[in-house]
């Protein structure tokens, strides 16, 4: 956690119309200047300091704050405005923002932003939220893969500023099926006028469909050890990327949900419950067989000791 | 879990001499050939596929093994093999193979290797093993901040052998402390003529020292959304970097140690106490404190529905 005094200085710096955004970014990353609106006194101030950042760096900030803050700044921001940030955003952060607010404030919101984004963003929305579909973002660098290394090059210098984090290029066919994943790596150790699909491996690549279950996806990324992956539909044809930082979120949650099961309080037990003896009720089978378990555990390392 | 049939296909193709390692690459992930040693009947077929790997493809396969096929291996290849297999491993997964061995067969296994190989590990294998330094490796690409961009590209095309997952350049000055960590993205879309000073972020990088707790690591990973990190001595100079898979790792061994704390059940519990009065007399006040834990939940959770 920020200690008191860096948050009072990020704000200041924040609140203060002599210090650009320029400065702001080059002074502090978003995830910080996010946990000191987190952490700022009052509503009116977290406000006002997340209203200083601007559209640019606002939309950086708004996906890291903490539900909190973000809850406030969803409740008292305008649609148009919310519209203005959204359009910035990467399409993943985007939708879940649209998931937190209303059906009715979300579709005033994509009313005020281009077609392009409006589309992109309903399609994510349709997936489940714990599927591949429903944390993939639309942002990704393809090439076709009779392209060459220098024209892949050339797509990927005019896509930089829309795309921040590009690890691989994903390859497709002339019907957008995915045929190869490139790591950039590869790019620029490669002769330009190469094909990118003789730089491919010629191992079949490794993708997620939209429906796949987020663990999967999760599984897939640690047993291959990947920074990104593609995200197809069943006709194989490429329709996103979910990268590693989406993937760590979704472990942790996973993890979270594990442990909260383990103490018997998972999320149906939390949400249908009603009265204390039912949760009672709930509770004690889960206690006694952890109780259970712990004899059991303890038989087996009392007869592994005798073993050793 | 790979299905009965691909473990058998797997296997019988590692053990087909008439099928070759580049065979094997092109069609089976490393990960999916351990799984398959993993899951091969007997001791002595795991041994004969493992063996019929060769040293390239299974030094890329022996860290990835389950315990029981890798404590076998360990077992039953003489120091001189396994010497040949660490050689060509990544440093942080030679460190791992050396600190499961005994002493003195890793000292005879490092008596095998070159002496490069043999520093480098001895270096890692100082540092705790739930440090920064215990889980870095010191394969990366650094860049001195007066290097051209064209010559950067030249170091990264020197090195593509030996290192696979290159995101970042590390940036250091004449006398090799961190300046700056540049993504291989900016390589590609800066003039060659720039120098890597140019082009590095004007924020300072984010590190570890090398004795930083690896759960520090994985949550600066975690809020700054990296991929890599450099990680430096105390004077700032570049000892090695910690790969996002490493902390994946990290992740689930924590999550894992949390889950075993709440069940009354981690590791200092389970390596000091030895009789089943001792195990009852640990575990007790947990499922006590678990279950007034229960009623102080449930209270809560009745006090917020109050609340709605």
């Amino acid at each position: 956690m920020l200690p008191e005094e860096k948050v009072r200085q990020i704000i200041n710096d924040v609140l203060d119309g002599q210090k650009s955004v320029q400065y702001l970014d080059d002074n502090y990353h978003p995830a910080d200047i996010a946990e000191a609106i987190d952490l700022a006194d009052g509503e009116e101030r977290k406000l006002s300091a997340f209203r200083a950042l601007g559209v640019d760096m606002g939309s950086e900030v708004l996906p890291l704050l903490g539900d909190e803050a973000r809850d406030l700044i969803l409740k008292r921001t305008e649609a148009e405005g919310l519209g203005d940030l959204i359009g910035e955003m990467d399409s993943d952060d985007a939708a879940d923002i649209l998931g937190d607010v209303t059906d009715e404030k979300a579709e005033d919101i994509l009313d005020t932003v281009p077609d392009e984004v409006d589309q992109e963003v309903s399609m994510l929305l349709e997936y489940d939220e714990e599927s591949a579909g429903g944390i993939m973002q639309i942002e990704l660098v393809e090439a076709n893969e009779k392209a060459t290394v220098a024209e892949t090059i050339e797509k990927l210098r005019a896509k930089a500023d829309e795309i921040k984090d590009v690890h691989n290029i994903f390859v497709v066919d002339e019907n957008r099926k995915l045929k190869g994943v490139a790591p950039l790596r590869d790019l620029i150790l490669n002769p330009a006028k190469k094909t990118i699909g003789e730089i491919i491996d010629s191992q079949p690549p490794i993708y997620a469909t939209v429906d796949a279950d987020q663990e999967k996806v999760a599984w897939l990324f640690k047993r291959y050890d990947l920074v990104s992956l593609p995200v197809v539909d069943n006709e194989m044809v490429l329709k996103g990327r979910v990268v590693i930082d989406d993937v760590v979120d979704v472990m942790e949650e996973e993890a979270d949900e594990d442990i909260m099961t383990m103490a018997g309080a998972d999320d149906e037990a939390l949400t249908q419950t009603h009265t204390i003896r039912e949760m009672v009720q709930y509770r004690l089978p889960w206690l006694g067989a952890s109780l259970i378990g712990g004899f059991i555990t303890g038989a087996l390392i009392w007869s592994f000791k005798m073993a050793i």
